[in-house]
């Protein structure tokens, strides 16, 4: 891998559909999937094995993981706790992400627990995970800011991802989850995560709500990371998050990472198609900026 | 003034306004400047003298500076040519912004002359405003990018920002036209302008239309920039640029600014209600996300 090369996760189909009211259907999921392979993406979130009664979007994530089966990318899979892991595995899922928030607050309102007790039930899924050979990938949210408590300390994103990673994860995902963050405040958390943390195995997963997720990941590179998540066409928000809007879109990100010479496999022009794809199966239009530029244009 | 004050200026109501299809009276557009100079602004573009025929948007535009005489602001007027300033000189203009293509493609597209004639005309109308007195602004377009030439030459950048400085502007506005310029392009051109101009005396004029306006914002900034325009909720595009998106949301600007604590002397909450009091006078959302995510939560 050369130093020009960015790891994309495109997580629309899970971050992103799963704050939909609109429920796709598995082989509408699986549409999209082949149409970003396609594409040149290697790492999609499929779906997730949570409580179908909470999170009717994800429910199907089986059949998607079925359908997608033998194409050339990694399919992640988000897991909650056991009963989520063997749900997972049983439909065949090799790449599992499991989670913890740096705020107490958002942990206990969005997982129901503490980040202690989050942290356990990821414990028992990376486990599980590691003697089923599966590949694990996790996720600190609220890296910044937490809706309910404000600034969030960086000693406890970097405490959360030093767990997550002393439990097998090959890769963290840094979420930004309010999307309040501005560039230096990245910079920030970021630097405190050089101390004892990989950046090489730090992903920024950064949402758009206040306009900076692009200048956000700008950062980000510049302090040396290569790896983002983004969703396309900028589909998602947080239903945990009151007015969070969607991740970085996948198309204003391949813009930024282009026009720096980065290296990211993903041809730009198709990637507007599927999120043209996303528009017409979802009813309406998505924010991503260069969606919106190529719609014009049209 | 400290080294974390930052100029705004606000040009939704000529840049913005100019390629909206619906025309908003000299009272709607002098309302609108009222909730401006009450949130803050100091510095707000109000109108353009220019041919009615083409530009209905800006009709009367000598109205609106009657009407907002007096509120505690500079009012700027873009002016084209001779005639231009004639008019904004009955019309009682203090501040006046010529302007100039680093691309001679866009130059003769955008109005109807080379470089050079434009610039000839621009001085004319600079000679026009020292002997009344009044405050010279130019602005300098197309300076990564031109719609129809592709990549521009960072050296004419420098050349019509000299040219539009030798003829008295206190201070040059580098237009990113197109919206295609990326962090690096805009470091790249600041570099450039920085061996032989005043970097204090640059603004930069950076439009969203790929959503890389807050991160060129925050390149410029890091390469010592104190001076950015923005449009309220982020109005606007461009007749001449295909495609093209609005300037900077002001209330983006301000979310980022403010983070990185600078200041403004804008309140960013009142900056919201403009933009909203904007969107129910043209009967549609403006696409600044700040603006959106105050919609969201209402």
């Amino acid at each position: 891998m050369t130093s020009n090369a960015i790891r994309i996760c495109e997580t629309g189909l899970r971050d992103g559909l799963q704050n939909e009211r609109h429920c796709l259907s598995a082989e509408e999921r699986a549409s999209l999937a082949r149409l970003l392979v396609a594409a040149g993406h290697r790492h999609i979130e499929a779906g997730a094995f949570v409580r179908e009664d909470r999170v009717p979007q994800m429910a199907g994530s089986a059949e998607v993981l079925q359908r997608v089966h033998g194409l050339a990318a990694r399919f992640t899979v988000l897991v909650p706790n056991l009963a989520g892991w063997r749900a997972a595995e049983g439909a065949g899922a090799t790449s599992v992400a499991v989670f913890a928030a740096a705020s107490e607050s958002f942990s206990q309102k969005n997982t129901n627990g503490s980040t202690a007790e989050v942290l356990a039930r990821s414990r028992e899924v990376a486990a599980a995970c590691r003697q089923h050979g599966a590949t694990l990938r996790g996720y600190v949210s609220t890296i910044t800011h937490c809706p309910f408590e404000g600034r969030v300390a960086v000693q406890d994103v970097v405490r959360v991802a030093e767990a997550l990673f002393d439990m097998g994860c090959e890769e963290v995902s840094l979420g930004e989850t309010t999307g309040r963050a501005v560039p230096r405040d990245v910079r920030e958390v970021l630097s405190a995560c050089a101390v004892t943390l990989p950046l090489e195995k730090l992903a920024l997963h950064a949402h758009d709500t206040y306009g900076m997720a692009v200048a956000n990941v700008t950062a980000a590179l510049e302090a040396g990371l290569r790896s983002f998540d983004s969703s396309l066409g900028g589909l998602g928000g947080c239903p945990f998050a009151p007015g969070a809007a969607g991740n970085i879109a996948t198309e204003d990100l391949l813009h930024l990472l282009h026009g720096h010479g980065c290296d990211t496999g993903i041809d730009a022009d198709a990637a507007v198609r599927v999120a043209l794809a996303a528009e017409k199966l979802l009813g309406h239009e998505l924010p991503g900026r260069v969606l919106a530029a190529a719609r014009r244009r049209n």
